[in-house]
């Protein structure tokens, strides 16, 4: 059995207690947190989120890629958020390989080459976001009054510290 | 003052309870959810999730682009994950617009050529899922033996259903 027909069982047990209820699209905060797909990070507790406050992205590292400008200029441009929120975590899997080897480790196991390729790993955390942070002030996709902060995740413990 | 500041003082709340525990990195499931930035779908109660149970990695759309890949790879190749579910829902902000529409109004709002670009909006949820799923089918980089599921998630009822 998948946990896929888990999930749907109980999902059934939630939907019993949701309640049927249309909450805007446009989120009520106008913030955007742009997060690592990490298990150990439940997003909406951790800030405090209720249904319908913001809008939460994540990848692997929770890094601003291309695809991450994609959904943040629609969330900009088309549900009106101007706020966005930069949150890496402690313990990160994108601290666990280089490019190189994880290149030969695909190579053997999957066939394909993607030598060249950068899967954005990080050894720095605190780097990372900076990074992250820069690319969406320098972004021309990204308006000049957003507010763009950041943050380190600390997966043991559950708190958030301010990146500068 | 931004919501950054109230994120961070209800996370300190957050983190009195969360207590010091140390998960695994790589999630107890061995699933990883692909789905939408929504703010009204908050995954991890939605499905049932306990931290450190499952991927979660979400876009404008939940669509299975090049950078969803790249995380995949990630999460199955350096952190065992076997399973994946592409989690639309209703009511989705990627079918709100259209391509050409959208890049008129970017480069009125700020001035950027966005002309050819994809910005991923699509009018039928079922199409979408089903297109993602194929994508993921298709892709040399996900592994043929990986489990591949779909569902709708209706942001009114909280309620989830199987797209085959």
């Amino acid at each position: 059995m998948s946990y896929f027909e888990k999930f749907l069982t109980t999902n059934r047990a939630y939907a019993d207690f949701h309640g049927s209820a249309h909450l805007p699209l446009k989120p009520k905060t106008q913030v955007a947190i742009v997060t690592c797909m990490d298990s150990r990070l439940h997003v909406a507790p951790a800030l405090g989120l209720a249904l319908g406050d913001a809008h939460i992205l994540r990848n692997a590292g929770g890094r601003v890629t291309e695809d991450m400008i994609r959904s943040l200029v629609i969330s900009q441009q088309q549900m009106g958020t101007r706020e966005i929120v930069v949150l890496h975590h402690t313990d990160c899997g994108a601290q666990t390989f280089r490019n190189e080897d994880f290149a030969r480790h695909i190579h053997k196991e999957l066939g394909v080459d993607v030598t060249g390729q950068d899967f954005l790993p990080f050894t720095d955390v605190e780097e990372s976001i900076r990074e992250d942070m820069a690319i969406l002030r320098n972004s021309p996709l990204i308006p000049d009054d957003v507010i763009i902060s950041g943050a380190v995740y600390d997966v043991d413990t559950g708190l958030m510290t301010e990146v500068i």
